[in-house]
């Protein structure tokens, strides 16, 4: 039984705090993640080219030293704030570390919100000082709801294993919902582990484990200016080092493969107003990225997704995005597949019995498959249908009159 | 006044015909255009690499001969229908020419649909031979009611001006709503001129007035696989020849382009579920490319489109699309305008007047201007919010019960 409780904290060594600064209205918005010991640290990061001021000062500083805590907080995204944004992420930094009497460069900053307004610097510090004496193993939970923003349940997951003799745990949390696309767009995850592990290796392994996770899914195809996945490896486990590419690596990836893909579908389950998830399943191109491009394209169409939406099995539609994804193909070999049911083969409708197929896609989890028939690439990516929700979710984030109550929403 | 009325039949020696066949229920579904003298032909095609059947026919045949009708379906794309779908293509120009009593290879074939479905030939038999009696200089708008699909309203246009002393018309006919996107998808439209024209220029003249017009709007991104602008020049206004870029030539671009454009616009009002109708345009790119680039990247993003749908000034939308496009960019640079209205300058926030851009946005009609103040490139996109109503109209195309009473919907 690999999966165990405890988020973030189940690690030995890490603890969690969370506290309402005034960001958001009447909610957590502010989370603090801390490890007893410094740790070891990894990060992937935004393709953005507009960046928020904490990826600008995270990405530079966790390529050398050691880290005890990252401090993030919800409701204001801190991008397109200028020198004042990336001075008042170094503040942030310096002021927690300050409350906690450790070094500012052992801290990394997280924010995720609204783009284009400055931090509500003043707020956020009594904030931070409220965070100091509630620092436990308890509250993982409410670092995992502090880091919300349109998510409507809380992420967080964690996993054990022994390596060379020593139990070792890896813990995440992480928050997502719109926006989730090619790289990870807005969206956040940190996570933790006891193991005790070069940061080379460190490095290696997150980024195969975001690959085979945050980068396999997408919600609406935007990006965000904020996403960030970090990892702390503080090594109180006291494994014998991992240093090699051996089984003790081979471990510990699984592990942290398992927990991040755990995240990602549960990102994907909470889609913007999804009423659908869906796996798509492309099988049979000339390669690898080429399986990719046309899965990306099949779950970036809105009009495949509509279709979803109404448990409609209009495969015309996943044809159309399929010839415009730009990848090779020959329309006489392709099949598709809707659950085990062939809808197409050979590129000509099959004579499918439209009431299976339609109480079919009346499940909530749906998957599709499609063979183009002429390699050997594949590739799988988790998506969600588009709904009227998704609208009402979007379209009033910010308003005039709430705007007038609540200085950022 | 160079706008006249008449439609695809202003031009002289042209006439139209609309008949209902039983592919869409209890409508029009059939459409013939016309012409008493045999016309030099252009066309412009779908990108999409899985092409319906009168796709792949016209696109060959147009490269050569003159032709005297276009014959339309509408209800069914006869796309992922095989050699039987080529067939089915090639027999109705067969059939329409043996009732015109014109050659076959004097026809173009033209479908717009539901993908997947062979055609009922019997029932569009019937329906060519009823069309015969119909044609007339009267019947242009049932023409454009005959190859609607989702639209909610019939799109024509027709023009005038005089050429070296003759007077010389152009007329249109479009068919638009969902699937809009680069490069024309899932939109039929058929111009008419009486201009005498070399094939050369016609085909020049078509191909710039595409770009500027049918390939300068996206309505969700998507693109079909049966597009089609089509252009028939019978030289019935006798004016002298132009066969060269001369102002003659000029002149004739200057009314396809008005022509087209006007269709262009049609189109995206009357996208699916539009409730705005919005101008976005992007200046100081590096270069053309790049404008483009960026504005179909804005124009393309749900979260952007769903903020216009709720009235919503959330430039931070903009800003992530823009740094996720791929272009060059200085995010210190950029300036965006909602109207005439600032939000954005060099970067950050501009402190606006959240009710005013309130007020603007409510507004059919939404203008967004974004400077990125690294270079001279500009390009204009034209395109629609993403409403709940978009998603109505497209998650039940197709349904088991509705498939139960009308065989193809």
């Amino acid at each position: 039984m690999p999966f165990v409780k405890g988020g973030i904290t189940a690690p030995s060594g890490f603890k969690g705090a969370a506290a309402h600064c005034g960001i958001k209205k009447a909610k957590l918005d502010l989370a603090l993640i801390f490890s007893e010991v410094p740790s070891q640290a990894a990060g992937v990061f935004t393709v953005n080219k507009i960046v928020a001021a904490p990826v600008k000062l995270d990405r530079k500083k966790i390529k050398k030293g050691k880290f005890k805590a990252i401090i993030v907080n919800a409701g204001n995204a801190n991008a397109c704030t200028g020198k004042k944004g990336l001075e008042d992420a170094k503040e942030t930094a310096r002021f927690t570390a300050l409350a906690l009497g450790i070094k500012a460069e052992e801290i990394l900053v997280s924010s995720t919100g609204i783009i284009g307004k400055n931090l509500p610097m003043e707020r956020l510090k009594i904030g931070i000082s409220s965070l100091m004496h509630r620092l436990s193993k308890e509250n993982h939970q409410s670092v995992a709801e502090a880091i919300m923003t349109t998510d409507s349940f809380l992420k967080e997951s964690a996993w054990q294993t022994t390596i060379a003799g020593r139990r070792i745990k890896i813990g995440g949390v992480a928050k997502g919902a719109g926006m989730i696309c090619p790289n990870m767009a807005t969206m956040l995850c940190f996570l933790t582990t006891d193991a005790n592990i070069s940061k080379k290796l460190l490095r290696k392994a997150l980024r195969e484990a975001v690959d085979n996770s945050f980068n396999a899914i997408t919600i609406d195809g935007d990006q965000s200016t904020n996403d960030m996945v970090i990892i702390l490896a503080n090594g109180l486990a006291h494994n014998k080092k991992i240093e090699k590419e051996n089984k003790d690596f081979l471990k510990f990836k699984e592990g942290l493969n398992l927990v991040a893909q755990f995240l990602a579908g549960k990102i994907v389950e909470d889609g913007e107003g999804a009423t659908k998830f869906i796996e798509i399943m492309v099988k049979g191109a000339s390669n690898g990225r080429e399986a990719e491009k046309a899965a990306r394209a099949i779950a970036r169409s809105n009009l495949v997704k509509t279709s979803f939406f109404g448990a409609d099995p209009n495969w015309g539609r996943i044809m159309a995005a399929l010839g415009s994804s730009g990848i090779k193909l020959k329309e006489e070999k392709i099949d598709i597949y809707y659950g085990d049911r062939p809808v197409v083969k050979k590129g000509k409708a099959f004579d499918f019995s439209p009431a299976r197929i339609y109480r079919l896609l009346k499940n909530r989890k749906i998957s599709i498959l499609v063979n183009l028939g002429i390699g050997k690439g594949e590739k799988k990516i988790l998506t969600t249908d588009l709904s009227p929700e998704y609208i009402k979710i979007n379209a009033g984030y910010f308003h005039p009159v709430r705007k007038a109550n609540t200085e950022i929403t």
